[in-house]
């Protein structure tokens, strides 16, 4: 895991952007062993299932898709790592199926911040993420409202 | 994975009420190996630095929780499996952090239904769903909008 730097509250402003290090590439054999254990249904699970529904073919459960997006947040620049807590998702949508063989990479921007009211050691961070495929077609936009330690609170680096 | 039943469009009317028919129990290898793959973060990974952060203790990825919920969504009484896809997560938080040795469950309701303008063989159908702990605290807060297929367009049962 390569982490560039790890922001406090103070270092988030509104239009700071962000993109992951990487990409991750989703194997059939991934798609369908999360499925099994997360939402077993026949898009996800099985070829010849998927082939007969309206996806065509095998394709991603949209929760494997979101935990992809999750953990290209944790390798970006944007620097949560190790210190954000999320709060809620605000919106989430999957505009188009993730396949076997897709390479997702996530870029994003902060869009909201202001300070805790409840606890003033830390403050709010808000940000859109859009994670993208091989062809830059998004597959999932999603808004995080997330928790970030100030400045005063963050101990010293790890 | 035991389906009860499996309902077309026209069977969801709004105040439905659905439940799981069991409970995941959640462990700490669950959480860390969870973790390690798509949310790589103190608290989710290591029982030491995780007693050192502000949850006091190893808690579950927001994310884990998220899929462990769908996991539930679909072993429910709601009748989706196999036929439901999944649109949008209108919002999402996490009341409490979800610890190991956790078993959760989930109740929802069905909050609106309404006829696809663009595809008349579907509908859509909102609906809110809480997973809880064993002590019955909310763990979990969402709410869904997914596409299913009008009973027309249903295929015999599988």
């Amino acid at each position: 895991m390569a982490v560039s730097s790890r922001r406090a509250f103070e270092d988030f402003s509104v239009g700071l952007r962000f993109r992951s290090f990487g990409a991750t590439t989703v194997t059939a054999e991934r798609i369908k062993s999360f499925a099994a254990e997360f939402d077993p249904q026949a898009p996800h699970l099985d070829e010849a299932a998927a082939d007969r529904s309206t996806f065509g073919g095998l394709v991603a459960s949209g929760w494997h898709t979101a935990a992809i997006a999750m953990r290209l947040i944790v390798d970006s620049d944007l620097g949560l790592a190790g210190q954000g807590a999320g709060l809620a998702v605000q919106s989430m949508t999957w505009p188009l199926a993730v396949r076997p063989g897709d390479a997702l990479r996530v870029e994003g921007e902060v869009t909201e911040t202001r300070p805790s009211r409840s606890r003033p050691e830390q403050g709010l961070v808000t940000f859109r993420v859009t994670a993208f495929n091989q062809h830059d077609q998004p597959v999932l936009e999603a808004q995080h409202l997330v928790m970030v330690a100030r400045r005063s609170a963050l101990g010293p680096a790890e």
